[in-house]
């Protein structure tokens, strides 16, 4: 399995070119998954080690299902397979950006992006067209 | 202060109208800032309550500083204020997007955005030209 760097050492955690991310206490930093042509934003989700070096060892977005607490490969069930074209990590390198092709829906309830919902004037949330 | 509806009571949190985000045990919730026009992603931050209240309630982005403990107005210090368009939730109610128009870098390290580096095929970190 790919192992990542000890940020221990690592003075400049913003500037270097080691990949050293930083899990938080329970294991877990948080990806965002953005379609690769259009940018958009379709799902975030959680990552352990485990799950961070399956994506990368396959090409295909693993995430820890903290609901299940397992490990999960997208779309193993629904077949919304995430092929990862990218993956960023910020500043601080506790969070992930994933450039992915989208196979249908990322969200489970079969939209594109589970971020179909605006929080309107009126304080409700209203879907989008 | 904003209030936020108690999510015990609500069967479909994934179809409903009722604003309801829910806090992660440590009373966070992860908010991706993606640019209004361009819908890049600019960072990921947290927000606790309050933070969600006062953004709601200025129209400007506030987040909860895990490494300072503290709440924090995006931009107070550096001028780097986040003036938001939209508020995104998702269909889990656990995670937000808001569509921010950025005065000046979202990033500390003043870049437009804190997603500046991409993991490499040789697992070094690639900084944007």
């Amino acid at each position: 399995m790919v192992e990542f760097a000890v940020r221990d050492g690592i003075v400049d955690i913003e500037e270097t070119s080691v990949f050293a991310p930083k899990f938080s206490a329970d294991g877990l930093l948080p990806a965002v998954a953005v379609d690769a042509r259009t940018g958009a934003v379709l799902m975030l989700a959680y990552m352990n080690a485990e799950a961070l070096a399956r994506t990368i060892e396959t090409g295909e977005a693993h995430y820890w299902s903290r609901s299940r607490a397992a490990l999960w490969r997208k779309g193993a069930t629904s077949g919304a397979v995430q092929t990862v074209r990218a993956i960023r990590v910020d500043c601080d390198q506790d969070a992930l950006v994933l450039e992915v092709e989208q196979a249908g829906a990322a969200c489970h309830t079969n939209r594109r992006t589970c971020f179909y919902r605006t929080l309107a004037p009126d304080g409700l949330l209203q879907k989008d067209a």
